[in-house]
């Protein structure tokens, strides 16, 4: 039996200096392509993917263009285009690399839909800044215009900010086993998932404008999917105390209660490591495995013999 | 057993009176999603939409918002884009459909690439116009920079024209199988599918700039998950002979020769009915029924009661 594995795929590694073009970032696809392709004989394979700047580069165009007979896109319908877009270069990557390896294999992604609560305290605070700059007039035009809470970005402008909610469910969790267990490598939840709400009485599902940490969603798949690894793909190969000073250390094997000591004492940084190890701390409570490393070390820190790896 | 059919949706039929917000096409996917609700308990059922005006728009904000930080994404991937988004609405409103009716179902889409044949003559004669209009002088201009072909547009000024190959295959047809025999209602090949074609020795697949017709993309989809019936769904009941003349008359039951009889008379306009009669004789001809109806007559023609089906 293959050992079933969650990837949670930064969107950042997709654009290498930041070059956003289409064919850059196919380029990179290329190269992860190729990696999964060599786990794959070994592992069934879900992939959850970021889109960071993928989103932003579309909410930008989307604002700037916008006119009546071409309205601007909202967030949430930006999150599924973004799904469209990696989803397509990573399935196309992944495809070819097995084609050049003589073999073929089916990949699919799935757009997905991943549920939030509607009074989750995020909402509250919306702290992750989208989409472009503006100056503060316009900014507070468009807060008033457009019921969006605008914030000053670290002195280079303002920014439309959105909430964070926790992800709760993922609507086309079903589809995702299905095609995972028939030997389909599945790109799902792509940039957190499309986040959507139940409404209270009727529970439908209605989309609401919100940015679900890549990490945390990729954790809630694995779960749903059953996953015996969950792993969250950085830069660095592990995760480390005291990063970048004379005394970093690499962390090797951890529990999930160290990881909370840890966090309790500030050694992750938020927005950074911290929703990493948060994640694979979470899976690993259910008697589960989870790592973080980067691409280079995935295989043999899905081994056990790299990166940083986190149990109950 | 349910019968199994692939309906091709306009993807005009989501912009009423043109209206282009995400919200106003929300709101008409919601009364497709109430018709999908009420066929699922006798038909195993694969959306196929159309995309039109989304990827225009999509095209017009890409282009026109483009900088170098942030590029504008090509045809083809733009193509992916809006299957993201299509998808995501039909899915949340056929899902929210079943839920008002006290069930639930899965539903999902998965972004779909169509393959075509590199040497289809359509490469060399491309018609069909696509993004925004321009001034005579900047489209030549493009076209030099960036080897697109450009034609004047009906006196509106000049744009951009793309190739519209014949569908060959289509990548994720083991997936879309898998799902739909597992209960699943799918939505794929979205736009006519992201076109691809494959490279000469390796195989390997690679997006090109075109648009494949949604008809045609529908069909192939049909025959390839094996559906018993294939449904253009259009803005009129049947397909007429001498349509909105004073001896219009509706067509009824027709076979495969009929139909091509009538189009060498030419009696369908290219563009309008021509695709979606000649894609419903192409499925008649594998001893299968195709039918060209609206959405308010789909259920009853299904039933053989109305609309104009074709059979071998």
């Amino acid at each position: 039996m293959k050992k079933r594995v969650v990837l949670a795929l930064g969107g950042n590694a997709l654009q290498k200096n930041g070059e956003a073009t289409a064919e850059a970032q196919k380029k990179v696809a290329e190269s992860v392509g190729k990696i999964i392709a060599d786990l794959a004989s070994n592992y069934e394979i879900v992939i959850a993917h970021g889109n960071g700047p993928q989103v932003g580069n579309i909410l930008i165009h989307e604002e700037t263009a916008a006119t009546d007979k071409a309205p601007a896109m909202p967030l949430e319908t930006a999150v599924a285009m973004s799904q469209g877009q990696i989803g397509y270069w990573l399935t196309q990557a992944i495809s070819n690399a097995f084609l050049k390896r003589g073999k073929s294999t089916e990949v699919a992604t799935v757009v997905s839909q991943v549920v939030v609560d509607r009074n989750d305290p995020a909402f509250k605070n919306p702290t992750k800044p989208i989409g472009q700059f503006y100056s503060e007039s316009e900014a507070k035009k468009l807060a008033r215009e457009k019921g969006w809470t605008v914030k000053e970005d670290s002195g280079r402008g303002w920014r439309r900010v959105v909430a964070s909610p926790k992800p709760i469910d993922i609507v086309e969790k079903k589809a995702i086993t299905e095609m995972v267990s028939s030997g389909i490598i599945v790109i799902a939840a792509g940039g957190g998932g499309i986040p959507v709400y139940r409404t209270k009485i009727t529970k439908r599902l209605k989309g609401i404008d919100a940015v679900i940490d890549k990490d945390f969603a990729a954790e809630k798949l694995a779960e749903l999917v059953k996953a015996d690894i969950f792993v969250s793909v950085t830069a660095v190969p592990n995760v480390y105390i005291n990063y970048g000073l004379p005394d970093q250390q690499a962390l090797h094997q951890v529990t999930a209660k160290e990881i909370a000591n840890l966090t309790k004492y500030g050694y992750f940084k938020a927005g950074s490591m911290l929703p990493k190890v948060e994640a694979a701390a979470i899976f690993a409570k259910k008697s589960r495995i989870g790592i973080i490393t980067n691409i280079e070390n995935l295989k043999t820190a899905l081994a056990g013999h790299a990166g940083t790896i986190v149990k109950s």
